[in-house]
């Protein structure tokens, strides 16, 4: 298929998601069909914080990128979103509210130790592509929100429903995310429709959902590997009291 | 003296500002005076405003190395000042407004046409220390908010009195930071005095505090010999009609 067109590329990129969004990968299938126990999902809740953490890092470095005044405090509704604009809110506190219902230590959560070293990896490889991919790259780089909404209904409906140990409260964190991720998404999608402009460049907005989309499925690799199949977590990483 | 304390610290930052800040250069002098036409008071706006449109990029790119919640959301109000949290607000709109009350056409102004060389080259540079020096070095840099409620007192109120062509409408941006800079110089000094915590890293403040001076010294510097004396604007540097 020909990226000769936005509408080709819009096209292109749904099915990038449709194939590689890591509601494909089996610990996600696992998560949603109740098959984990709770120091499985600890582990998954204690990774992704670190991911968390790093978003607003990220979406300052992309403001940093650009000059347009207009677009940057559109871009920062997405850095308010996760630090709040008090104390004690926006999602990173969130998130650490679900680790903390889910029984971790918040300094533990805090401190970044026990999380697998790809999650690191594959986190900082996110942060460094949008500080010096093309801007083009990079604001393409967030387009799997076009793809959360269905995963969020999806993982918070099941996980409700399975964990004796989850409740609507341990999730509130997605219930902001439902409406925040496709007012990002439509905003990131109409801008790559409108600045990819040549097939080279559409070609280029696909490879950088990919990278993203890649990382997020080597997360969940990470994870399946440490804690489901065949269990093998590696020196230094958190071990599961509860089984 | 020793940067054997905190306060000597500050002291040492202070006698910087005496020193070295950009109240003491003659270009500020002459504006102060009422001495500058028109057309060098149009040089100045003109090339501060590239100087202002970078400042959230800087805010930004600072952001995106702040681990810290609670860092972050406090440095974000430094981007929500200059950007403004609806269009048409916030002090890079404003200086547009004193731009176009001087007579500039918007559409050039904001072209970054005109501006002159050293003026990008030193604002770039701003921007690069604080993307790539160490953190406390590069919220040091912003330390000269520390001494700008003085010059902008003195600036204003000379010139409502000295030039026909300025009135409070068009000083409009100044009375926004005269709130602002104290506040955001406050954290600054305070952090810079707790995280500073040996000689060595309070002498490392202390040149970052000099590199900015230095910087700003260097843009009125610039404009003085392309607009005052000798007179010599470089190639496709803004040449003003109003003398």
């Amino acid at each position: 298929m020909s990226l000769d067109s936005s509408e080709a590329l819009e096209k292109r990129l749904r099915r990038i998601g449709a194939e590689r969004y890591h509601d494909k990968h089996p610990f996600h299938a696992l998560m949603r069909d109740g098959k984990l126990n709770k120091g499985q999902v600890q582990a998954w809740a204690l990774n992704r914080y670190y991911y968390q953490s790093r978003i607003p890092i990220k979406d300052s470095a992309l403001m940093s990128r650009l000059t347009d005044v207009e677009t940057r405090r559109i871009w920062s509704q997405r850095v308010l979103d996760h630090d709040g604009s008090h104390e004690g809110q926006g999602g990173i506190r969130k998130w650490l509210h679900l680790c903390e219902r889910l029984g971790l230590d918040r300094d533990f959560v805090v401190s970044e130790e026990g999380i697998l070293p790809v999650t690191r990896f594959a986190v900082d490889a996110y942060v460094n592509f949008v500080r010096e991919r093309p801007l083009l790259e990079a604001i393409a780089s967030s387009l799997t929100e076009m793809f959360a909404p269905a995963i969020i209904s999806e993982r918070t409906s099941s996980m409700l429903a399975r964990y004796d140990f989850v409740d609507e409260d341990t999730l509130s964190y997605f219930k902001d995310r439902l409406t925040q991720a496709p007012r990002d998404a439509d905003f990131a999608l109409d801008y790559v429709k409108r600045n990819a402009t040549t097939p080279d460049l559409r070609e280029s907005v696909c490879k950088a959902l990919l990278f993203k989309t890649d990382l997020l499925w080597a997360q969940l690799d990470a994870l399946h590997l440490a804690y489901v199949d065949p269990k093998m977590p590696p020196p230094g990483a958190f071990v599961p009291r509860d089984a």
